[in-house]
């Protein structure tokens, strides 16, 4: 187990700040999460009692105080930290040590009672909210009274007496609502507190934000017990975030926000509008220049841009956490470019390599500055700070709830809150946009905006929220009224303003450039497309071929279904040929375009893959138009075809291969058009090259008969003199054509070696393999069963997603595997949609695939993924 | 390559037989099935005509006369012999060597011109249907015309002019049809026959005999080129089949059928009705006991019954094949146990010990003495030869294709034929039974019958069959009209008789004991059954215990259906509770019938499976009325929640688990109503032992989250005082209840390590295994493809029928072996169709599994097939 396996990020970090970075961190101990995964199991762990004990006792005598002293009173945070950080999605206890004796201490001993009161009701409401689960509004209530009572304009005007009373108020509300009075004992007190910092692992919360961020839910919490120091003690305090450079732009800037007097959890709530840096300058300026020199000491020891908690306690600097910081997509690739040349100077300068800088870049970066953006710039009806980039069009829903039903039922949504909390994730997973009125580049909505590339802006203060409705300068805005966000500049415009493709920036092709360069005759990427357009953006974007062309698109144009459907309806073997010759006469025009498109990059051309019924009318409409008004002369002939071809399992049904069986001409016809079409275009100069595959081919001899009739349409193709050449140009040569299938049946994979004996090329349909691996039908289980069985961790992640790499990545390895041993040099690709996921891309790599196919707008991210897996290693032996 | 595969069975017997056995065969040589094989591949091998060349002058020079010879020819039969008897399949022609010189010749040297140009003719109509590929019609009829002419009453009676005529008219013919005249040249004649066997291997009868009888069509077929013996020639000459016992009753007695002055196809094909050995005795009583000898010393060689045709040449005589003979089930059960006594004397004596008697019977012999009989006794409108015993009931009709369509359509048919040949295969192999007006029990029908076990009668000359009736004893009977076939007395009975189960013979129990012997504690057999009535039978029949108790037949009982629905319809968690515990109540009183049936045996219940679509009308259907007549409010509802659940692919969709993670009550209801029902049985002093079936399982987590819900359960049920004991009865202790996942999905298979885990017991569901794998659906593609697939050679064998061993074969045996690796001693069975077939068993127990379970009526089989794959070897390791 790693260091941060048992201490948490969080942890692991506290203790390296201390040792390695020698930071000023205030002490404390941390209970490991092997703890947590024994509570979780088995409930308290017994000698958990006396190892606190222990470490209570130890902290104690390093501070010279002790816990719930009455003269010089110890306080500590209990605060969360999991392997990987999950920003405010877990609890955290402030202030613990305070009882009615303490209180009293603290006030004497920091000559402030008002700091100890409030210190004192702010720890009694979080206790009775997060340790005894009770509703936060009972104290939100008192507050807000004892506000009006005193005239107070903000929570720092209440007077000292006024905190004082509102202590005893929230101490009777405790034991009005838990029949228990509230805990004296601090020891009490620390054992639920860690307690409820274990249950919150399992919060729901939680266990959506692992699910959505793909954690497992195993690894358990660490818990961080630190003695306090306050932020909010005197005007000679403050606290504050920082991050050694730009988190949203990446310049080598660093950027924070800071309030004097306060606590941290002031500054992430969003609550008072924070300061910069600058503020913080002047000051603070010895602090501040503390503050940079630390900042420098952490980027170069983790070489990378880190992000900070500090705290100011009467004019001493604590730093309380430090971490590699969270990004947006551009300042990833800023970052990463950028600290591929020297940082700092002489011995202390430092810098990464180039693959290092690919390893930084994730799929999620990629995507956000492939984000569409509006097309003009437009003067909203308000600004805000521009939080999360990209842009967002939707219809505004003002609850996490309204939002999620809206989504159900088709709806774009733009969430609006005052303030987000994690109890709107689910809202905010959902929304195109996400509009705040409150917080910062920091607060809950900012972070969590950014980590999902979810376009949000914060803090727009003249967005006034009443209900279901804002006013934001005199324009009032509905629930359901249409809003566009620009997250890349705090605009908030209304209406449904028009989106184009976003420029990424300079890096963008820097990054990929080298990525190129990695996997390079390692491992290519190719697109899935079936029209000429496609092809184009594919070939853009960086597409080496395309690896899977489905031709049944070009049967489903409204032009050709006639024609379609009079093939299947033929009673003769002539009225079947005639209009076999008319669909060739339409896929030759369309192979055509894509073939020019393509030029010189390989096309995989899927022969007809889908159940015929899907060219035929729905059975159900037809029979209500029956039994209603009744059916014309050819809906009754659609209809008994309609029930001829109708399949209870279409997914397992006619199709594929099977139809080739069934309708021996249509494949023939399918090469032949392809054929023609590659002549035409050879002979205007253009250099076609072919790739046909036979889908869903279980046994070798239907490939071996497949392969037969693909085969005799090429020698009659060949047998005719080789189209003339543009003049001028060098004559053409017709190239070999490659056959190959899909494997994409769980048999196809387990008889690989076999397949290979008459394919060429295999190419993993790796989205049907996942169907009949699990017995998943994407129409049926993905759409009603898969949320629940994500929530109930039945499944760690989407199999449709991310391939199922102990099932369906087994079949792919053993199938590479028998195949390249039946055919040494078999070419082998995947198609699936898995093909621009990053982690299966690794999964391909490994298991010795040739290249991944993917979506057009997929593959940069695929280059980018190829690249990495390069890097990660662990290539299969290919020879 | 063993000596038959190379030289084919009737080859290497033809060897044997000179060699070893020292029989009079006449000389002649084989071509292997190696020429055969490259024939197919890559046409007419060079080297053939050399080696063919090479081989004639030998057998030329043994025989003393040549091939075409003017003076004394050399004529020869070229038969087919492949290494699995194919009767009747393949292609023979007889007398070649005859030319217009050598006919002359022929008749000079044996005195015999009528018998001279008889060959004559018979050989050019032979060579003309099977080398040429020509109509057999254009010579049948100028062979009725000339019997005609000649006022012949049989063939026999056309004279020796007539003859010649005919061979004239049958040259001419054939130049006209094929533009050539009819080879003179024997070496052409010879290669033109030798490639017209090898075509023959590919000929449809052939392949479709293949399919049905499960031969590789990759074998090929040898050659046989043997000098021609005449029992034709004259009254001193005969020819016959024989047998070493009865092969339709196992008695230990020789029997034949024999005909004076005729060649060996007037036996086969049934034309002439045939004398017994007794003739044969009379007529030629030295070669009577000739033959007996013979048969003596095959039956000691080979330690089996054979069957045996041979020629009398003016009084010596020749054995043209021996092999060890079909048999009906009685017979070969009978035949096996006689066996294991010794049979001959002293030195000569022999016997064959247990195991291999139980190796000997098959699936299809005991499939036959379980046959159906007729409830009484009755006298019928005709009798025939008992040729293939059982009763069949069945609808009439005339000609295979009528037949195959009736069958298509849903009907029982009897197919009657005058005779039949190869070309009525398809409608035999459909057939209930069959009824022939010729023939003896020898003929095409009555070998094709016996094999297949369809009962049949042969021979009944009463049925004067005329278009599409026929009439038998004044009696007419219409196509369609029903019929009633006993093949085990040969009577054919008017109208739809009433069928029992058959009483097997005495040797059937003794087989099935010496079989129980020899797999007790190595494979077990049980039975799949959901009702008390289905298990007493299984028990009755020798199963161990319950393998698959499917829950979801309970639940469609008329009666239960309304209460299923109220639980699918519920609108509130109250309703569906009150719903699940009144179909509790119903399931229990289920339970306790089936618990008490199988006291003292294992019964494995299968948790609720099917998605619940099914238990809804169906959309189509109130969509319709609908649309016309309208709906009442319950109908309203029905429609909705069948939308609600309908699916697109239900076999990938919503069943198995997936009910129990969506309707969380459901398991623990069935669980309860299972464990009430066991204490209830227990106080009444049955013993019922439980194992709890988890079906559709495709991760661990599912699997853990189910077994929870069960464990929940018996935990309560467990904390119950235990049921008091019957009086005088030891008190009831509850036994342990395992708790186990059926594989049927590939997943499953593919992670069976993680699924063991959480499992006491694996039971796989090869069925939806071999759907999912294959992608086939059954409803879909096994019904529309898969005679297609079969005949194209696409499969070699229907998945569903027999295991696909390279496929999912191999996906039980990778989940057997990593479930056992992950807990040893896990108990695996089979619970699909493929537990009660042979081969698949032969894989089942060779993959370590512990026990078959299959339908109650294929216990016997399962039993015997455990045994044989027991002596067969090979078990995995399963310690």
């Amino acid at each position: 187990m790693e260091y941060k396996d048992l201490l948490g990020g969080k942890g692991a970090n506290l203790a390296e700040m201390m040792s390695v970075l020698q930071l000023p961190v205030p002490h404390g101990f941390t209970i490991s999460t092997d703890a947590c995964r024994d509570y979780m199991h088995g409930g308290w762990p017994k000698s958990l009692t006396d190892e606190i004990v222990r470490h209570v006792a130890t902290l104690e005598k390093k501070m010279g105080r002790k816990l719930g002293d009455a003269k010089d009173p110890l306080l500590v945070s209990v605060r969360s930290g999991a392997k990987f950080s999950m920003p405010g999605m877990m609890d955290t206890v402030l202030n613990l040590g305070l009882n009615d004796k303490s209180v009293v201490a603290l006030a004497a001993t920091t000559n402030n009672e008002r700091f100890a009161y409030d210190s004192y009701r702010r720890f009694i409401a979080m206790y009775g909210r997060i340790v005894l689960g009770l509703d936060g509004e009972i104290f939100e209530h008192s507050l807000d009274a004892a506000k009006q009572a005193s005239h107070a304009v903000t929570d720092a005007d209440i007077p000292a007496a006024a905190l004082r009373d509102l202590c005893e108020e929230y101490k009777k509300a405790i034991a009005a609502e838990t029949g228990k009075p509230f805990p004296q004992d601090p020891a009490k007190q620390l054992r639920g507190a860690v307690e409820a910092v274990f249950r919150s692992w399992n919060g729901p919360r939680a266990i959506a934000y692992r699910v959505r961020e793909k954690i497992s839910h195993e690894l358990g919490t660490a818990v961080n017990v630190q003695a306090m120091v306050f932020g909010n003690r005197d005007d000679n305090s403050g606290t504050g975030v920082g991050f050694t450079r730009n988190a949203a732009t990446g310049e080598e800037k660093p950027y924070g926000d800071f309030l004097v007097n306060a606590q941290g959890e002031d500054v992430v709530a969003g609550i008072r509008n924070t300061e910069d840096l600058n503020a913080l300058k002047k000051k603070f300026p010895k602090i501040h220049e503390e503050l940079l020199d630390i900042f420098a000491r952490l980027e170069r020891h983790y070489k990378d841009m880190c992000d900070t908690e500090f705290t100011i306690e009467q004019g001493k600097l604590w730093m309380l956490q430090t971490r590699v910081g969270k990004r947006t997509g551009a300042a990833a690739l800023k970052m990463a470019v950028d600290m591929t040349s020297p940082t700092g100077v002489g011995k202390k300068s430092w810098k990464i390599s180039k693959k290092e800088a690919i390893m930084r870049i994730t799929a999620d970066h990629l995507d956000q500055v492939l984000h569409p953006q509006f097309a003009k710039k437009q003067k909203g009806i308000a600004k805000g700070l521009a939080a999360s980039p990209g842009a967002a069009v939707g219809q505004v829903f003002f609850t996490a709830d309204d939002a999620e039903r809206a989504v159900v039922g088709g709806t774009d949504v733009i969430l609006v809150r005052a303030e987000t909390s994690p109890e709107d994730v689910h809202g905010m997973m959902v929304a195109k946009g996400i509009l705040t009125s409150r917080g910062g580049l920091v607060s809950h909505a900012a972070v969590v905006a950014r980590g999902w590339g979810t376009p949000a802006i914060v803090g727009a203060d003249a967005v006034k929220i009443s209900g279901k409705s804002f006013n934001a300068n005199g324009v009032t805005v509905n629930e359901g009224d249409w809003l566009s966000l620009d997250g890349t500049t705090g605009e908030v415009m209304l209406g449904k303003l028009e989106l184009v493709a976003s420029k990424p920036p300079k890096e963008f092709a820097t990054i990929l450039k080298w990525s190129d360069e990695v996997r390079k005759g390692k491992l290519a990427v190719r697109a899935n497309a079936d029209t000429s357009e496609d092809a184009l953006k594919a070939r853009e974007l960086g597409a080496e071929g395309i690896g899977l062309c489905r031709t049944e698109h070009m049967f489903l144009a409204p032009d050709r279904l006639d024609v379609v459907r009079r093939m299947i309806l033929a009673e003769s073997d002539s009225e079947e040929q005639l209009a076999l010759e008319e669909l060739g006469r339409v896929q030759k025009e369309d192979f055509v375009e894509l073939l020019k498109a393509m030029s010189g990059l390989p096309i995989t051309v899927r022969l007809l893959d889908p159940p015929l019924h899907e060219f035929l009318p729905r059975i159900e409409e037809l029979e209500i138009k029956k039994a209603s008004a009744g059916l014309t002369e050819e809906e009754n002939t659609l209809l008994r075809a309609a029930h001829e071809w109708s399949e209870v399992n279409p997914m397992l049904g006619t199709r594929g291969v099977r139809l080739g069986v069934i309708k021996p001409g249509l494949y023939a016809m399918q090469v032949r058009a392809l054929m023609e079409a590659a002549d035409e275009v050879s002979s205007k100069g253009f250099e076609p090259i072919v790739e046909i595959m036979i889908p869903l081919t279980v046994t070798r001899e239907e490939l071996a008969l497949a392969r037969s009739w693909v085969e005799e349409v090429l020698a009659d193709i060949n047998s005719r003199p080789a189209p003339k050449a543009k003049k001028g140009q060098k004559p053409v040569k017709r190239p070999k054509v490659s056959i190959g299938t899909m494997i994409e049946t769980p048999r196809a994979a387990l008889c690989a070696d076999q397949l290979a004996e008459f394919a060429d090329f295999f190419s993993f349909g790796t989205n049907d393999l996942t169907q009949m691996t699990f017995g998943f039908s994407r129409d049926d289980v993905e759409s009603r069963m898969m949320p629940a069985y994500l929530d109930a961790g039945l499944l760690q992640r989407n199999p449709f997603e991310s391939i199922d790499q102990d099932g369906v990545g087994q079949l792919v390895k053993m199938a590479a595997a028998s195949g390249r041993k039946a055919k040494r040099g078999l070419k082998m690709g995947v198609c699936g949609e898995h093909g621009g996921d990053p982690e299966s891309i690794g999964l391909f790599y490994r298991a010795g695939l040739n290249y991944v196919s993917c979506s057009p707008y997929r593959v940069p991210i695929a280059r980018l993924s190829a690249a990495q897996a390069v890097i990660g290693g662990d290539k299969a032996d290919t020879k």
